[in-house]
C-alpha cells in the first residue's frame, strides 16, 4: 500500500480545499455533494450527531447562515494506496477565537472523492490550545 | 470496491472492541500497539491535538488513571475494499453523564489493523444529547 502517493495527495488536498471554500460560502449544492451519499455516513458536529447522508443534507439546509467563519491553522492529510485518505485540521473560529478541529475520511468513488465520515469539534474550554497549532 | 464484507466488518468490530477494553483498562502497550506507528497518525482528543505517534504514545503514559469511565451508546463500523474502516462511537460518560464522540480510520497493515487517524470530542453543552442515542 502506498502512502501519500503524490498524484492522490494532490486530488484529495483539491478536494479538501473545495470543501473549505464551499463551507465557507455556505454552498449547500456542494456540500451535500462532498459527502458520500449512503446511509453509512456519519457526521458528528460540534453539536450535532448526524448517521446517514439524509441526516446530514437536512442538518445543512436547516443552518441558517451555515458554518461560523473560520480560518485554518493546520492541515494534514495522509492518503493510503489510490482510493482512501484522511484529513485532519485545526482551525480557529473567527468570531471566538475557540481551537476548532475537523476530521474526514475520504474515499474515491464512481463520481469521484467523497466524505464518508467526519467529526467535528471544539476544543474543551481549559484545554491548552496552543497544542493546536504546533 | 465492497462495503462491509462481512469478514472485513468482522475484523474490524473485534479491533474496535479490543480497544475499548484497553481504553478502559488504561492498557497503554494495548492502546500504543492499537495505532499505526507512523509520523502520519493523528488524533485530535477532548482537550489535546496530537500529530504523529509519538506525540499519541507521550500522551498515553502522561495521562494518569487513563481515559474517564464510558459507555458506549452506538457503533457504527463501515469497512471499504479489504485494508480500510471506519468506526464511528457514541458514548456516556459514567461520571458526569456528557455525551461524547469517537471516530476511528482504521488500516490493515503487515502488523494488523491500527488506527491511523482519530478524533474524540464531548458535545457542547446545550445540544440536543438525545441525538446521541437515536
Amino acid at each position: 500500500m502506498i502512502v501519500n502517493d503524490p498524484t492522490v495527495l494532490s486530488e484529495v488536498t483539491d478536494a479538501v480545499d473545495a470543501y473549505e471554500a464551499a463551507l465557507m460560502a455556505n454552498d449547500i449544492a456542494a456540500l451535500d455533494d462532498a459527502f458520500w451519499n449512503s446511509p453509512h455516513t456519519v457526521r458528528l458536529g460540534v453539536a450535532e450527531n448526524l448517521w446517514g447522508f439524509a441526516e446530514i443534507a437536512a442538518f445543512r439546509v436547516g443552518r441558517t447562515g451555515g458554518s461560523p467563519p473560520r480560518t485554518r491553522l493546520r492541515t494534514e492529510i495522509t492518503s493510503f494506496g489510490s482510493d482512501f485518505a484522511v484529513a485532519n485540521v485545526a482551525f480557529r473560529r473567527d468570531d471566538t477565537g475557540m481551537i476548532g478541529r475537523q476530521s474526514q475520511t475520504w474515499i474515491r468513488t464512481r463520481d469521484g472523492w467523497k466524505v464518508a465520515s467526519a467529526h467535528v469539534s471544539l476544543m474543551q474550554a481549559g484545554a491548552d490550545q496552543r497544542l493546536a497549532s504546533t
